[in-house]
């Protein structure tokens, strides 16, 4: 009802040239641009710090916060670009470009309605994941936006609707065969790394299992994290794809096949957070199953006062929602409720926890037994599912694939498939902790353990983390060794022994019979 | 239960002794430090982009998030400060520093738990806010707590509980009057700058009025905005009870004042955002009042679709909750609920808003009705509660005022007493847009005209905004100018104009009488 006289907007010229130049700021993945105060572009555009500034250049564009800097590290006319902003340009080397104010942002209305309590669509989630992807979302937008999908007030179907979003902006993987597995742990369980273990096993069997992993969420690693110390993760789709046809598996970062994109740019704002809601882990899990093609998974849900899920009804509620969305989604979804009062296995941490899976297949006396049972209970109920062996034979069997050593044979090829099986470093620093008093082990707290071993640098510091030589019920000595912290600088160790100086109920010891 | 060797704790040297220096890098309110990817400290502290880091020096401590920086423009050993940063240690020249890992934010937990659905208590938010405006949360961690504090599941109790937090970490006022008035427009409405003239006309009425404003949230002007083009308003505490002795009144920016600091903290999120929940709406505006000492508060709560109240039942909850947490912190709320359908006055921005302000105080012809009408409605109010009046006489005597000058005398010598009373500027650039038709202006949208006046600048432009020259039920002629858009660069009169291009539904001209 009202217009614009061409007068104006056609008489107004602007200068919006720069010159880009990577600055060699690690801003982590948020994109910075750095512009001079006294930049002319700066100010016939009415920049400020905090703008989102749009920036058009080698063929490419993308979206960046300005920091405005007063200094002579940067010239006249050149916009400073952190690595992350670099990286989306692709350039190698400066170039020019041009610089504006983007458009706004319409899907982030969608994530305030959220907060105030009205439910998102479909297609209001497509244009969030969408945004989330291409890294139009700020820090803080994408805060917002995790804030948005915690809590009792998401329903089923925006989870759906969650998911199919981060799966459709993706790339998704297509198998010729009817049937194809996959399995995933919803975490909380620290040291609890079965997957590598359950790949081998199904795969020696003859099943399909094209594992993409993530890296660590809130904890101290993830598959992925614990992958990369034994071989190479960072697969292009190509050869994922002739790893699985290969050996039937594979162990592969999902970040780097495209699957879930989103996915990857939500976990590191979930991490500073230490926010991994149900709805977020649910999309999270199923799209990454659903882009790789799979048909079938079978979801680990450990429970524990200290795990992340924390009783019965809290496990039941979550395996109910993972088989309305898979079901929703075409995914048929089984649960395996499983212990989750105490770590599994020795290590916690990449290279720690990778040390101990290596015990397992290789079938050492000394190699962890509970993360060889829960291995085989997993790999059985697979098994199972994919016709290797009648109903109540999946755990022998998968015991004996484990034992005459096919399944290790099958983890090797897996590993020399994907670029060569190495053998995980050690850490430099190493302190013990102590038992206080004489008695038995009555309580693990998995939280404070899994906080222990990112403090001592996990998973950022691949060999760091903890070892942990006792188990619930254990008869243990005053003054015997119940942990080793792992760390790759002094200062972590230092910060980590200074956090379990401050908690020494992190493992409860009482007397008892 | 456990216990760690002294030897290796004790054992443990570490070198964390940086030289600071200030970058010239406005990152706006988020300390950022940077430090050399070869830094010794960096590496020995186990440090990575985005840690949180913990900085002492200068007699003061400080956490920023850290960049990592490849690059020559950093020399060795030294840390270089954002201005936020800089401003936080308070040095005047470069100085040594401790860097080390901060302690974990306890306080944290409690957002994560309300994101969740679980209650926070008034501990919890009392600790939340004073690590808030000790500027311990990341931008991150505040825009998670901004997101946690809306909608429909906060309670009433909690609100309480985080205004009595807001109140006490900063600075209190007392007067030494038994009744002490305040007044506050929740916003949504452009132009509706009547605070000046509600202290104007209540000061000059003899009643006490100490005045404090916030600079605009989602809008494109806040009170403290408008006053700045006008007079100083960064007053210091004492500067502030020596105006208000004088005069009865004052107007200056509340975040000089240190009364409520967590708000303004909280406000450059939430402006980001583009998010003010009733949570923290109410806890923003009451707990300025009852910092600033204040008995009675009168809350002007204007109603429109397109306002931020948008019907007759928001606006009676919102009234509810402003009561409901005034009386349980001792302060006596009024709600006068008004009509927020159309801006009101013509200016849209702070500068234009000023020379709104100026027309009604001179009693000139041109000045407009509808601002001079709605402030004589809400100062007629105060004078009735005041005793100022009878009953029912607020309303004529406060137009009196107006009209015999004593109000423009009064927010003279009040200007004068902060400092001084100025000319606001005038933009630069200024564009026309017309009415695409002949009829009757039937509908206004007001979120569109204040996003309309953000994009040409305002409030960080001050002279920038919208200057409105129809209101509802005028007729227009085709071709007729129904509004300006002012600007102080070409860049954001371009952006505003192209919004305007794309929105021509901003102000609907429809056949009728």
């Amino acid at each position: 009802m009202i217009r614009v006289d061409e007068r104006y907007r056609s008489g107004l010229k602007r200068e919006r040239r720069l010159r880009a130049r990577p600055m060699g700021v690690d801003t982590y993945q948020e994109s910075v641009v750095y512009m001079r105060e006294d930049c002319a572009v700066c100010r016939s555009e009415g920049f400020e710090s905090q703008s989102r500034i749009r920036i058009e250049g080698n063929g490419r564009s993308l979206v960046a916060t300005l920091n405005v800097v007063r200094a002579d590290w940067l010239g006249h006319g050149e916009a400073g670009l952190s690595d992350a902003a670099w990286r989306q340009l692709g350039a190698d080397q400066p170039c020019d470009i041009e610089v504006s104010h983007p458009h706004t942002i319409e899907s982030f209305g969608a994530v305030r309605g959220r907060l105030f309590g009205r439910p998102v669509t479909g297609g209001e989630f497509r244009a969030v994941i969408e945004d989330i992807t291409a890294r139009r979302y700020s820090d803080v937008q994408l805060s917002a936006f995790v804030a948005s999908c915690v809590g009792p007030g998401v329903s089923r179907d925006e989870v759906v609707s969650l998911t199919r979003a981060m799966v459709d902006v993706g790339q998704t993987l297509r198998w010729d065969r009817p049937v194809v597995f996959d399995k995933h742990c919803v975490g909380g369980l620290p040291g609890n790394r079965t997957s590598p273990l359950v790949v081998a096993i199904a795969a020696a069997c003859g099943l399909i299992m094209p594992k993409t992993s993530s890296r660590a969420i809130t904890s101290p690693a993830g598959t992925a994290d614990t992958m990369e110390t034994l071989t190479d993760v960072e697969l292009s789709l190509p050869d994922m794809r002739r790893v699985v046809e290969r050996e039937g598996g594979c162990l592969v970062w999902g970040g780097s096949v495209n699957l879930s994109p989103a996915d990857d740019v939500l976990i590191r704002v979930e991490r500073v957070l230490d926010l991994d809601g149900e709805a977020q882990l649910v999309a999270s899990v199923l799209s990454k199953k659903l882009a790789a093609g799979s048909t079938h998974a079978l979801i680990d849900v450990p429970v524990g006062p200290t795990a992340k899920v924390r009783d019965a009804a809290g496990a039941e509620a979550l395996s109910d929602l993972l088989r309305f969305v898979g079901s929703s989604l075409g995914l048929t979804v089984d649960v395996l409720v499983t212990d989750g009062t105490q770590p599994v296995g020795r290590g916690i941490g990449p290279a720690l926890e990778a040390w101990d899976l290596l015990g397992v297949l290789q079938g050492r006396a000394d190699a962890p037994a509970d993360l060889r049972e829960r291995a085989a209970a997993l790999a059985g109920a697979i098994l199972e599912r994919g016709g290797v062996c009648g109903p109540g034979e999946g755990v022998d069997t998968a015991l004996a694939v484990l034992a005459d050593g096919r399944a290790w044979r099958k983890f090797q090829a897996i590993c020399e498939a994907q670029g060569g099986l190495r053998e995980p470093l050690r850490a430099p620093h190493r302190a013990p902790a102590f038992a206080a008093r004489s008695g038995r082990v009555v309580n693990i707290d998995n939280r404070r353990l899994a906080r222990l071993a990112k403090l001592a640098g996990a998973p950022q510091a691949p060999t760091a983390g903890v070892e942990l030589l006792v188990h619930l019920g254990d008869r243990v000595q005053a003054d015997q060794p119940v942990l080793y912290v792992h760390a790759e600088a002094p200062g972590e160790l230092a910060y980590a022994l200074t956090y379990l100086d401050s908690h020494p109920e992190l493992i409860v010891v009482e007397d008892g019979p």
